[in-house]
């Protein structure tokens, strides 16, 4: 065997991430212990919350300088310490940007192999399981309601409406650029598209939501969010995904405006979530994300980058909006 | 009869709210047509929402400049054309700043007479009912939890405090100024009082909640909320009931920093309300105030003015947090 490959923070970013906050090493591959497990990585996830990690704790705690940038990888186990484990399995784990890791077996998740194998990082990962965790589990779109999706042309958002349509909801999604928007509503069935880049994101909610919006999905906060809660119909639900519009930055802007007041006098709900909180949900997220994958109810959106040394750029373009659906990086599949 | 006295809006006010913008006026009684009710004001309710239907339309429509003054009322039937109510019979209404009103008997609702009668505008009026819906309906403290209100001193928060504690929580009061928080601990059984005025909200907020905060029931929205935010314990609550620190200006500040940030990494929910919604957690707040304020379980507190034409003056003070606990104007009780 080589070396394993590895990208270390080299300095934190205080304004946006570029490829020169990361650095690419070579380090000897490291032994299992008594209970460990050593992995190959074979797909790391790109997410928008890599970037919030660099900002300070949030629900784990802050990456440093020095270290292997942290990620979520779908990866085989090379050789095991654990009974539980053995060569070949495929797991998931919270193995970095490296070519292998070695983690405590209690870290690991097996998982069952999938055709396509890219699949399990996307519609039947963490970010399709958010999506179903966040809006059937939380969110509950009902037969003839509106259902309005931020970031709706990434990895959680083009499932999250996907599966807003699934339950009878006429869904809008919000994304930037005009090829986005059209391959949302050409490819992936939603009922109109707005381009925030574009178009006055205030107007064209008044027009694409003409009685208003019963459930928002927000993957991104801020003005967006601002927008939307003035479009909210009475008793209406907001689930709070992420707040991507604020990760990419060393100053996050102030919160919407109508917090807590349109939250009062419409009667509004905001719950925030993180996938995983509740087993029943997820029990029925993976139930269901399966069958809806395999019988071609929700179409799934890839975006994969090849080689470990590309992931920066990956990160940083993902950050920009470059990615339609999941962005993963092909390490050693 | 002598004559009908009226405060009416004379200019709607573009900052501070000051009693140049009401003026008081003498009209004749008007006289009730089929169907409907002629009404002697006895008290009327002074409230932070007062201010805040001079800024535009909210869960009503805006008001404007020439109209009396709005406002809640406890009033007498004088003389009724409907079958459903009799002179002397006590009523509940959108009365206005006025000392007699007519309205479509639809719009009265009968109440019981209670000694005091002031009781009827405080805790076992709209406020003592929102201070129960929002905490023991939507809050729903458990015992040992710890619990936040802001404007504690109010003739809501005054409420929803005590009811918490009945509840057995652990309750922390905001208010402004030494006096009141003293009255707060000393008084109303609050464990704790922060002075936002005078104290550091961040470093109090640390000291007094060292095991977080569960449930936090936000009368006042701006810089409190966000402050809050922060101390917030993982899947904790917020009860949103009003935004007392934006309702005086013309120029609503930006929402809190960590809206939706916070709510995704804390799985926090913030839910609106507005008293009445749900017929059933009405009854359950009508029967409970019922029973505490009856048997001392809860100290009601109460600051009243004498004479309809004090009301600007104690409107612009109850912004100002001049009062400690239901402001109202004794009319012609």
């Amino acid at each position: 065997m080589a070396g394993n490959r590895q990208i270390q923070i080299v300095a934190m970013p205080e304004d946006k991430l570029s490829v020169e906050h990361f650095n690419l090493v070579e380090s000897a591959i490291a032994e299992p212990a008594e209970n460990q497990v050593l992995c190959r990585t074979l797909y790391l996830s790109l997410d928008p919350a890599n970037r919030a990690w660099m900002q300070g704790a949030t629900y784990r705690s802050a990456l440093e300088p020095g270290q292997v940038m942290s990620g979520f990888t779908l990866a085989e186990v090379v050789r095991s310490e654990h009974p539980d484990f053995a060569e070949g399995d495929l797991v998931e784990a919270d193995g970095g940007w490296q070519e292998y890791f070695v983690k405590d077996a209690s870290r690991l998740s097996k998982r069952d192999r999938y055709d396509p194998l890219s699949h399990l990082m996307s519609a039947l990962g963490v970010t399709g399981r958010t999506a179903h965790y966040g809006m059937a589990g939380i969110g509950k779109p009902q037969p003839g309601e509106t259902v309005v999706v931020s970031a709706a042309a990434g990895a959680t958002g083009s499932v999250a409406g996907q599966i807003a349509k699934l339950a009878g909801a006429r869904v809008i999604g919000i994304a930037g650029g005009p090829a986005k928007c059209a391959r949302l509503t050409d490819e992936y069935g939603f009922d109109a598209a707005i381009d925030y880049k574009n178009e006055n994101i205030f107007q064209v909610l008044k027009a694409t939501c003409p009685d208003g919006i019963d459930l928002y999905f927000d993957n991104v906060g801020g003005q967006t969010l601002e927008a939307v809660l003035f479009r909210m119909n009475l008793h209406g639900r907001i689930v709070c995904c992420g707040v991507v519009s604020q990760y990419d930055t060393g100053n996050p802007a102030a919160g919407p405006r109508g917090v807590p007041g349109l939250l009062v006098t419409k009667r509004l709900t905001m719950t925030g979530f993180l996938v995983g909180d509740d087993p029943q949900l997820m029990a029925t997220a993976d139930r269901e994300l399966a069958q809806w994958v395999n019988d071609g109810s929700i179409k799934v959106a890839e975006d994969i980058i090849d080689g470990l040394e590309n992931a920066p750029a990956g990160l940083v373009g993902l950050l920009a909006g470059e990615n339609f659906g999941k962005r993963m990086v092909r390490v050693g599949a």
